[in-house]
This record gives structure tokens, sequence and C-alpha cells, in this order.
């Protein structure tokens, strides 16, 4: 059974943008807009270990995800959860996974730090909504 | 000397939507959506002492705010700083600056919680953007 309110389920089907809150290790938040992909369990992220993102979640694996609808923009939901693991993803299939969900603006041979890229992959906990 | 970049002070300038981050008692982060002013020294919002972010803030004054263009979503200012200071707005005069920033689709007669109203008055620190 999921944790995400049926009335709000399609701000994770669709390709919007999330803002990702991590904390950092002086107990600061960090929040940047992120791809996503909901598959009915987790929300899935692509990141890299190169990025102060990963480095924060590795340490404090609790996060945030907040998306608005960018038709009613007081319309949103935040989806509270806990990194469940962070894959490899060195050959960026997930990458393009996520950049084929959002879309044809993507340079496909963008993606030049593939060694080091991972798939976050998160178990929502709690949600708010307006 | 601001530490907004004028390459992304537009961001701020526009009436878009921040996701504003903020940190639990319990070391998790929170973020939603948020109306904002930016005067050129400081990033104000308006909550209320009823919220749970209030009460992350009096006990973590860091915060992180999340912009991204509407048009050019890759386009992305975030800006990290400190709470300066919570004045009470129980009359809802901030409340009401930022609702006319935000444009006509605010019911003027829908602040029903003005007594617990406060400005949020936030010192940027360090922005990262792209």
């Amino acid at each position: 059974m999921s944790t995400i309110p049926a009335s709000h389920l399609d701000l994770l089907e669709r390709p919007l943008f999330g803002h990702l809150g991590t904390v950092k290790a002086d107990g600061a938040p960090q929040v940047t807009p992120v791809w996503f992909q909901w598959d009915g369990e987790f929300l899935s992220f692509t990141t890299s270990t190169q990025r102060a993102k990963y480095r924060h979640m590795e340490k404090n694996p609790a996060v945030a995800l907040s998306v608005n609808d960018p038709e009613q923009p007081y319309r949103y939901l935040e989806v509270r959860g806990t990194v469940e693991r962070m894959e490899p993803d060195t050959d960026g299939d997930f990458f393009f996974v996520l950049a084929e969900r959002y879309g044809p603006a993507i340079d496909r041979g963008g993606l030049d730090d593939a060694p080091y890229r991972v798939k976050v992959v998160v178990r929502p906990s709690h949600c708010t909504k307006q």
C-alpha cells in the first residue's frame, strides 16, 4: 500500500522537477532540483559520487522531495523518506531512463561523469500536500 | 555586496515559487513550496507559529531555498542561509505584500491564521546555480 495520496499521484507520474532536500554533516539543509522516477514503491533519482548530495545521503539517509503543479502552483506534494540504497549506474542506464522521461531537451552525449553515476532509491515514509 | 550571482538574480525577482528546506529536530529535512521576497540583502518568507517549519527554524536556523526557471527548468538557483529573525506579522501586512507579489489568485479574505503569522528573515550565505 502506497503512502502517496491518490489525489496527488499525478505530481509524481508527470515529468515534473522535484526539489530534493538533503542534510549536510553540519546539520544545514541543501535543496536542488532533480529528475525523479516513481515506480509505485520507490522514488529514484540520479546523482554522482562527486556531488555534495551523495556525501550527505551517505551520512544521513533522510530526504524530502517537494513537487508543485506548474498549472496550479499552490497544489503540491512533499514526500519524505529514507534512502534505501545507492546503486552504481556507471553505464548511465538509469540516467538515460530519466533523460527519456524528461524529454528531448537532453543532450545524450552530455553524460561525462558516467563512471561516478549512482541511482538513489528512496522509500517514502510520509507525505504532506495541499 | 550580495552573494546572489547577477546571472540568476531574476529567479529571486520574479514571483516564482521557492522550495524551502528546513531541518527537523530529528535531523531529517522538510521541503515545501513558499512565496518569498528578495530585497537585495535578505530573503523573507511568511509562515505561522502553528507550522512545523516554524518549530524547525526555531531550533535550527539553517535553511536553503531552491528556485528553478519555469521556461528553462535546468536553470536554477539555490540560496543557503540562516534565519536572522522571525518577526510577528499578526496583522498580516507582510503576508499581503507577498500575496500582491504572487498575483490575483489569492483570496484576500483567506488569511484565517493572522494571529500566528510571522515574517521570517533569512541572510544568505552561499549560492549554487546552474
